[in-house]
């Protein structure tokens, strides 16, 4: 791995390799079945999951349940106000690809057939953002989703949990050719690259996007930002874990 | 008046003239030039003013502002998932009807001449919804708007405040024949008649819509859900210069 | 209640508290179940009324019936044409409020269960405005839903009528601080309040919504408004019998 | 030409070359430059022409004007209601056909460089359907556009009139293997063949639209319709003169 | 008939009464039931058929078939670029008028009956533009119907062809006074009136539809341009069978 | 690198390491700047460069160009048909993502600056599918952009080229835990781990998206499908040059 960065170099002077700080608030409504409100640094962002029952055509009579999600971001949310979606009549391009990768995110940790003809969908809202909505979105997500699950366990509903085990994700990306982790908005504004990682507490990759925006990247410098994205994800895990740990 | 129906008449064992807990928490975001979420009892609104320069094109070159507002839900706001408009491709007939009562109360207070050409947008989202949300979102808008003029007054951008007063507002229904101030959901949805009220805080009246959804009512009955309304707008009214003297 | 102001005040010399000319034309067409050309003064909407098998989902197995109105303009009811709202892909905020206040209001005087699992749909389409459109489409829609209504009864299909009695609606405002009943669209814009008042044959309310646009009003002047708006709905409503009378 | 079919044929007992009876009048609304309310048999359709300053973007700076057409169906113009299609969000094609008709029709006499940079739209609403809505749209259109074309040259904004000559529609068609002149709905909907022609006060012709629905039809028939189509046609110009040498 | 032009009228030399060259590759994808590529001079027009189980609602039960066609044109069939309906969220009323011209003209040759409870779609997409795109789209489709219907006879699905005979399509108009078989984009942005033929293989006309552009046309030269033509269409039919012939 | 599955494994024999034969035809359509026919086995993809005079809004002044790219599918590119989008009235999120990647693969390789105020518009649009439809997209739509610009530099309309350098992509997969490169569907519906790279000329990566669908990967075997990848697109990239240096 690259030698990190200077402290020095970031605007809160955080190391290279080093998370902001994560806060994760479970319950934060009272009517869904899972909520979570997920911190990271200034981005904050609403997880609530619902459990109904049913799942799409394609899976009627299989015996199988889904999991999807919905993104969506406040009109202030953003320094310059973003219209809504709803008033320009149709979702974006942007909102279609975030929300169909946290889908794909969450699925890659639930045993459909033990989840049954159920669908759980993930509303992820951000309420403020700061860069790196997408991914405390599925870390955020992920969290809602085990305590809406829990839930229909205790209950008696599911007899045993179909979520197999967690799954968390960050950003990184190379500034100015140095590598940093979980990049606020003004980094990744000024980054040549922009990775998203999603992994799985057992280490195994669920989803790897690395996208070159002014200037393309080598082997060697995609392994550094995976180095960088396993170290933030394991203490995202822990995160995840100490709450589930105390919350009923 | 006729006389308050028994405390022990409302789940949560208030008065029938009292308000629920209400509580507003400035700089709610830090993205948005006012920020205020707005909670009364378990509802809570998220309300954030943007300051936009230019005005809708029948205003242009007026040397008149503009003020309007834009109300959402967020899908887990309420106890069964609502479905997001913007999914649906279109705003719905109940948001259309809620953000022009929040626009039109808001512009009853505001001098569009000593606003200058320029629009402010209201944004009021629902995080958690329990009855009364566009009658929050009217009291905590206003406090919104104040903070965003008191921004543009104290940059010098503005000379004099165009706020003229503040305005709030709340609901008042019948429920088993008894008149009962601010309605919880299991209450509204029991009642026969609902009314909201928004008042000046020089006691003008800006809005009273009363409707009967399975009775009618009689002018007397009227004239009584107006003195309880007012008596609680009174309230917010205190709390709202409350938070706008210790606010910066 | 106030001195009525000057005979002279009003652009048809007008007294302040008298409707403009009412006309209601019933079986305007012959496809509809009923059917109802209604003028007051240059406002002419026409009102049909649907009758259909069957719910909307909700409702369904509730031996409950529904009544919903739908609203429109032709693009040349105005004096400056305006657009369809076909043509821009989405229904207007202005006309789901319109609509919204006359489905409630009809939905005030049928007994549901005695309709049965039937939707009776009201459309009320304007082909020239002259201020009072909505007014005008609930007194003609009533008129238009007990057409339809007799109908069902005549033909055996209903045992008893669910209509229990009629619904009218006028408007009502102040214009240079004086209370005028049944605005045309030149007062209308002169006004400073605007407040559409919807009452039963028995005198109880069902919907007052008074609205200040530059101004306040203040409790006396809603009283005074209601007053009016109680004078001219009673002559509405015997216009209303007077077609009903006459008509099979 | 084939002998005509007998006169008992036709629901009505006209005769297999008669119109319908065919009443104009004028100035139906008074909102509109031009407004005609067109009458054919139980088809009753409302053509309003509006002149708008500017032409649409690849006609700027051309000198030359535009006409175009709208068309709709109010729901119950039909003996079952039809969506509106400003609910359903689009428009359908069998109404972009329509009105993609009509335009085409009166622009062939209207001299565009004499109109100058302006905008006719004549917008035909049908209130009551009973077959030929489109080709009595297009006959009461030009009478619609003759009156607005009327009050731009009286008003001296034009110093001659752009309007050449009329322009006037009606359908025929085959049912039970006899030529049919101006089907009514019952007629149209047991058509083998149904044929719309639109042709000028010169006699020469503007549009031929001959479409088999069960069955083809040979170049006799063809030629047969047409015959029974010019004489329809002569008695429909004599109608709209008539209407305008009366009309201011 | 009038004297065909000088050859030497048009730009690439043709005789007035001549066809473009005409080619017609069978099974142009692999993925449809029935494929065909249709180039007819420049133009390229790509029809493929599905055919799929189950007809709209308002055939259902009712033991018949239903065939219907969508028309697209790419983006680049043009010379200069035309934005995508799928970006603009709806379809122009052009392609409402093309694809429902298409589908009538295929149902004009299919036995529902025989047909049973299926529909097949004709998908006409234009890779190509150069004038002519919805008769070349008819001819063209017309095989491709032929080819999956032959697959399903072949399989034993249908005992018999619900094909009843082929229909072909071209367009003819007058540019200069001539009349010109098969307008090529140049000539039919000349021509002063344009009109598409729809007929059978025994000679029945299904479709004539003769539109005025800026001038009008005489019954003389409706006849003149009929015979044009019926010339072309015949050729066509002829290359259809042909292509029928020779495959599987 | 593991040792590659034996060459029997793939349904049409080839080696895990080969690419299916690609072949790249210029000038497929006439009408557009650039225009390419990509087929990789049974995958057809049109690709049509469009260049456009002046930028999207917010490049307006900059003196700098932008490129971007859509992506449709034609309905019987697929087994089983698609509906338009056009008809649905809203483009998917599949397309969204897909048309994002194009756009930023091919922006990557393009000198805005020396491009100055044009937009360059990508048009991929599917004839038929076969898996490795985006990537197909990207690689051919790479030639139909520099046969546009080679268009531009002809004409004297550019001095030099933007074109910095080719980009072209390919896919790579894990099926049954062989890696296998350039997925054909079959292939892809039984794959666990689905991978996208888009590789600069230089060797230089742009995008890397390797996605698990039913299982997660390590990074050695992130690392192993890097290496098919970079093979595979080495072999495209000798392509595209070839046709560049016969093309005029």
């Amino acid at each position: 791995m690259s030698a990190p960065a200077s402290p020095l170099f970031r605007p809160d002077h955080r190391p290279a390799d080093a998370l902001r700080p994560t806060r994760i608030t479970p319950n934060f409504v009272a009517t869904a079945e899972g909520s979570v409100l997920i911190e990271s640094g200034n981005t904050r962002v609403l997880c609530n999951a619902t459990v109904e029952q049913g799942v799409p055509g394609w899976l009627r009579n299989s015996g199988r349940g889904w999991v999807t999600a919905e993104y969506g971001m406040l009109p202030r949310a953003t320094l310059t106000r973003t219209p809504r979606e709803s008033e320009r009549g149709k979702v974006g391009g942007r909102t279609h690809e975030i929300q169909r990768l946290i889908g794909r995110s969450l699925r890659s940790v639930v045993d459909m057939k033990a989840l049954g003809e159920r669908t759980i969908i993930l509303d992820c809202d951000v309420l403020q953002a700061d860069g790196g909505t997408r991914t405390a979105a599925i870390t955020g997500a992920c969290v809602a989703l085990a305590l809406a699950i829990n839930k229909l366990v205790t209950a008696g509903t599911l007899k045993t949990s179909p979520l197999r085990q967690m799954v968390a994700a960050t950003s990184v990306g190379i500034v100015d050719g140095n590598i940093l982790l979980d990049l606020a908005y003004e980094e990744d504004s000024r980054a040549t690259v922009d990775m998203n990682v999603v992994m799985l507490a057992n280490g195994g990759l669920v989803e790897t996007q690395a996208t070159a925006e002014k200037d393309s990247y080598s082997r060697r410098q995609l392994s550094d930002m995976l180095d960088y994205a396993e170290k933030g994800i394991h203490e995202l895990l822990t995160a995840q874990r100490a709450i589930l740990n105390t919350s009923v």
